[in-house]
């Protein structure tokens, strides 16, 4: 199974520090020659799904606008320029939540778009989390700090209150270490 | 949970029927206003989770572009311009596999970016699938399929096979649906 080549790549839109998007001419194994196809330069992000040393999940309530409506949500965020994904986690948890977490899974990294880049999602499970400090987040988002138990994490997973695919992906994930354990 | 507003919006680049990108400016609860943020107006798409009357599950081995390697795929693709979800998830599913569904269930529509949009990703399961005709589909990809047992994908999830983010969610949902029952 060939990979495509991709024989050029020209920038078409420098927007700001969150999009840069390219124009790619890729060739195909059998010859074909694409020549528009569109490619995402964006930040790579971090989500965590955080269990407490209570055994609480703690999950944000906030309007997203890229979903458009109220969602729960994981904290995390994007990584800083030169940042390694597990360090931007255990910054993101710290400066959303003011909690530590003293054990850390890496449940997966995903890019956003199978055709087009958009950036990658790095996914955590942060165990026997405690607060150490008071949140001091930059976020634009208003939010609500939540502490669920699994049996309302559960019931918040069949009720789709997790809106966006990577914060549902990462309590998936999570939810699967969690019993393998 | 006040929700943000969007005061203008401006195509900055219109690419193709893949991409796109408008220029926000969005004005938060607070009166903050941002002038740049980039919005991606992309085709939404469908992901099948597929199980053969059989008791197999359908799906692909290919390389993948955005992914940069061979990754484990569902069928799926881009909506028609004015197609509805179902329909779409129904004719790729005959398209690229020549398979039919008798019973079919929604398992929750995401938005791709929480920030900036880039279409929606429909996720379905389609149960007792048979052969009905042989493939006819017009897909890029290279593509191997395979009938997995619910073993052999437990095993493609715990190894990391499904390297796209939809198409590993559409399978933990379609198992919890498929365990639920």
């Amino acid at each position: 199974m060939q990979r495509w080549k991709t024989s050029s790549q020209e920038t078409i839109l420098d927007h700001n520090k969150f999009l840069r998007v390219e124009q790619h001419v890729v060739t195909l194994p059998d010859g074909t020659v694409i020549e528009d196809w569109p490619w995402l330069d964006m930040p790579d992000y971090v989500n965590v799904v955080v269990e407490t040393e209570n055994g609480r999940f703690l999950f944000f309530r906030q309007f997203k606008y890229g979903v458009g409506e109220v969602t729960l949500a994981t904290p995390g965020g994007y990584l800083e320029p030169g940042e390694e994904p597990l360090s931007a986690a255990q910054r993101e948890l710290l400066e959303e939540t003011g909690y530590e977490a003293a054990e850390w899974h890496h449940l997966g990294s995903f890019v956003v778009d199978g055709n087009r880049g958009a950036g990658t999602g790095h996914l955590f499970l942060a165990r026997w989390a405690r607060q150490i400090a008071t949140p001091n987040a930059d976020d634009l988002e208003e939010q609500e700090m939540l502490l669920l138990t699994r049996a309302e994490v559960e019931t918040a997973v069949s009720t789709h209150q997790f809106k966006l695919m990577s914060w549902l992906t990462a309590v998936l994930l999570a939810l699967r270490t969690l019993d393998s354990q």
